[in-house]
Formats: structure tokens, sequence, C-alpha cells
């Protein structure tokens, strides 16, 4: 497939997925896509949407398209598969939103996998983003299923981060809970009408009285995704912490920490590969490894020593 | 607290928790620690579980843990909690497991958090679990609450895998597992009373006839955790897993490519921390970072010339 940044300036939809394609697969020429677009990122606003499985993400996510679309705005959504870690996931990819969503032209929906993996994940999801940001859409979805670590990293590239919560779903989701409220902005209760939503209500609360005191304390919605109810709470919510990231200078300084974070990432990236090429290819590495897995000696005393010679 | 290797090697308790905590926090002497016991390591036979959140794992764990002691067999368990980003974990860690297992003197359990983190808590858990091993303990539980690429690089720690899976939770755990599938040695249908575990069963069937085929089937049993039951099944497919293992070779040859893996980590952890020191503190990070966050360049043009300079 051809591509050409001419047809991508120019509002092609085929020129954005080939574009997020090639920066996906690390192919040729993407650094210098990313070069280009880079100066026209900044304007959308990134929305991450998370919480724990079962919650209705999609559904969710799906009628807040439906509702800005109907403001008026244009609409990118980067859904994040759960991660394979073998065949390189996609397994949502194929099957979700095969509904009304992508016969509009104001609508643009993307999954990123784990496919012709060497950077992570999370920088993959902030490039998207940021080509999409270029290409002129207003505003951006980041849509994680998972609830662990990489799945926070990724939802740290939105400028406001939505927690989709349920009620009732056990032990370990309670815990997991507990490690999200603290990245959240705007929080929903999904299916609001299963018991203990008003239970979960009030946790929700405890833990952010818990929290440290800030200026902004995060509004909890209440929808029923599936039925379109509670969709414009959300909203409401989404907005006024736009605002607020606005009027407060907190926006320039996520933005600035981001980049900084952004950098430091692609500076690791790029020495580990430049490194490991380096004692991959000349065979000293391999040799370590098997001296190790005699236990002639040990992994603590090679790396020493491997990283001692290139610092020397 | 004191520390001392002696302690260590004549079977305190004390001495294992506080040598678990030294590497944890990286603390001064945690590389003597590790050069000391590697030497030791590799007799335990090292087990993962995991599966979707609210799948019953703790309480299944608990079950295989008193089976073993039956046996005779000393266990250790490292026990991942839920990774909060901000107050680094351990929301779990101080809740579970007060039970009858703490009284038992063959029985080691530690959670294991993000606290003081600085290398990955998969790099911590493989050493926590190397800690165990030459201090003597047979079996080794290595148990995660997430789903996530994290936790499944956790479970890469372990010679041979336990998925726990539940009947009808939902899209999102459908998808999930199809992603933990690839990894599991061994399945578990626990809370297998509830609506659907047949249909679970049956599409478990179908995902392990879509992969490759190989020399091992994994076995699936069918658990209620909470009752005590079905747990002889699961321990039987374990040993017969690691059986498997052992005669065919496969053990060694997980085993090197774990050594591998975590060599190139710790190489990777290394340089990359010693390379942000370095020009983090020369000041050229923070210029380069308001530079970019003001579109004066891009991240790329910038990591080009800061890794060029470093490898020049």
């Amino acid at each position: 497939m051809e591509f050409s940044m001419k047809d991508f300036w120019n509002g092609s939809r085929r020129a954005l997925a080939r574009a997020i394609t090639i920066v996906e697969n690390e192919q040729d020429g993407y650094e210098e896509i990313m070069k280009e677009i880079y100066h026209h990122t900044g304007r959308a606003q990134v929305i991450g949407v998370t919480g724990a499985p079962g919650a209705g993400k999609s559904t969710l996510s799906d009628n807040l398209v439906k509702f800005y679309r109907k403001m008026g705005k244009t609409v990118g959504v980067c859904a994040i598969d759960p991660t394979s870690p073998f065949t390189g996931g996609a397994i949502l990819g194929d099957r979700i939103r095969m509904n009304d969503l992508t016969l509009d032209q104001g609508v643009y929906i993307r999954s990123m996998g784990t496919r012709g993996s060497l950077g992570g994940l999370s920088r993959k999801t902030a490039d998207a983003v940021k080509l999409m940001d270029a290409w002129g859409l207003d505003v951006i979805f980041i849509e994680t299923v998972g609830v662990g670590q990489s799945e926070v990293d990724i939802v740290k590239n939105a400028d406001t981060t939505l927690i989709v919560l349920v009620p009732g779903l056990g032990d370990d989701i309670q815990a997991i809970k507990a490690g999200i409220l603290e990245i959240g902005d705007v929080y929903t209760i999904n299916k609001c009408d299963r018991d203990g939503a008003d239970r979960l209500n009030v946790e929700i609360e405890m833990m952010l009285d818990l929290g440290e005191a800030k200026d902004w304390r995060p509004p909890i919605a209440r929808t029923i995704a599936n039925e379109g109810k509670g969709i414009e709470d959300v909203v409401n919510g989404l907005n006024e912490h736009r605002k607020y990231l606005e009027e407060s200078g907190l926006l320039e300084e996520r933005r600035r920490e981001r980049v900084k974070s952004e950098m430091a990432e692609m500076i690791h990236d790029r020495i580990s590969r430049h490194v490991m090429e380096e004692i991959t290819e000349s065979g000293k590495f391999a040799d370590y490894v098997e001296r190790v897995y005699e236990r002639q000696t040990d992994p603590y005393t090679v790396v020493d020593s491997i990283v001692g010679d290139i610092f020397k």
C-alpha cells in the first residue's frame, strides 16, 4: 500500500489508517511521519476510558461518541486490545463496533494491539492519538479493557480519564478499584440499575475523601449504557473537567509531564535496542546466558561487567 | 532492622522476609544478597496462578498450599498486588490470608507491590522467588490478580502456569481469556457449580484446538475452591506438567529462556537509569522537554540527537 503525506493532510481516511499502521509496526518512514505531524498536535480533547472488565466500557464509549457527534465534533477512538503475548493481541479488534458508527465519516475507530511489537503499546497509542489529532479529529477516546499497570500507563496519554465501574463484581474488583480510583477525573457507575449501585457510590465517595484533597472533586455519574441513559451527565463531567484543566493551568502541566515521560521512554527504548543488538551480534550475550544458566556465574555479576564495558 | 546471611542460611523466616524487603526496595546490599544466593536456586517447583478478576484465585491457591503441605512439601506464595500507580499498590497485601496458613511454619506468604519502585514488578517477583527457592521452599506459587501484559510478564517467571477461569463473566472476560489461554499449562474452571461451566469447558477446548498443536495438551480441572472441591485434580495436572517439563527437556529450555530475558531486562534497566541520570543532571533534558513542549522541535529529532551523542 502506498502512503503520501499529501493525502493525509487532505483528509483521506485511508491515509490516516495507513499512517497509524506504519507507526504501529515501526515500518520505514515512521519517524519521518511523526516528525512532520508533531507540530500540528495538541488541539484535540483526549479522553481515556478505563475500568474493570465487564463494566460495559465499549457500549458506553459508543454512546459518548454519538453524543459528541451530535454536538458537531469529529471523534476518534483508539481501542486497546487485550494483549496476547504470543499472537500479539487483536482479539477484540476485528469484532467490535461493526455498527452504525463505522458508517459515519466523522468517526474514526482504530484498534491497537501489540502486533509487530518492538516499542510498547503505550508509545504506539500515544503516536496513534497524535496522528488522529494532527489529522483533525476534535475528540479522541483512548479505551482500554484491562486494569493492570500497562493499561494505567496507556490511559496516562489522556488529558481526562473516565473510570467506568459497575456494581457487584467481587473482591478482586474492589481491590483493582482502589488502584484505578487514583487516576480518575470523572466516574460513572454503569449498569446502575443493578443491586449495589448506591453502595458503590458511597464507596467511591469514601475513597475520594481518603485521597489527597485537590481542587477538582471528580463527579460520579450513573449510566445504563446499553439503554443510552445518563450519557449527558458523563459528557458534562468530562467537559467541566476540560474547562478546569484549562483554567487552572493543569492542562499545560499534564502535557509538559507527558512530553517528559514520552521522551524518557523513547530514549530508553532506543538505547536498550542499540545495546542489545551490539551484544547479541558479538555472541557475547549468548555465552553469558549459557554460563549463568549453568550457574558458573550469576546474572548480577555479568550485568555489572556488560554495563561497565559500555560506560567505561 | 539487621540482616545477616547466616540467619538466612540457618532457616530464619525473619531473615527471608528481610532479604525480600531489601531486594524489593533495592536497598544497599541487595546485589550482594542476590549474588550469594543465585547458585542455590533452581530447586523449587514454581507455579504461576492467574486468571480473570473475581475467579477466586486466592481461595484456590490457599487450598493448593494446604494440599502440598499434606504431601510434606514446604510452600511459598508470592502474591502480586493490584498496582496503584501513585501509592504503589499493596491494597490487598495486608488484608489477605490472615488465616490458619499464617500459623504454619512450613508456609511463607509474601505480597509484592511496587513500593519503592525503580525496577519493575516482574524483576522483583523473580528475585523474591529466587530467595524463597534458595531458602529451601519446595513449591512456590506466584499469584497475580490482574490480566494485563504486566501480569503475563510476571507469570512468565513460573515453570508451570495455572489459569483459573469462572463461568459467566461477560464479554471483556471472554476476550481476556483468549489472551491468557495461550500461556496456560493447566486450567481450572472454578465455581464450577455456576451456570455456564459446561459451555466454558467447550470454549476452552475449542481455543486449545485452534492453537498450535503441541506435545502437551493442557488438562481442564473443575473446582469449587471455597468448598475445597476438585483440588486434587488440579494438583495432579500441575505435577503431570512438571513431569512432562522434566522428561521433554522443556524445563531446561524454559529456564534458559528466562535467564536470557532476565539478563536483558537487567541490562535495559541499568543502562536507562545511567543515561537518564546523566542527561537529567546536566540540565540538558529539561531544556529539550521545554523546547518540545513549545513545539519548537519534535521529540523524535531530539531523541535522535541525544542517543547519537551517547554512542558517537
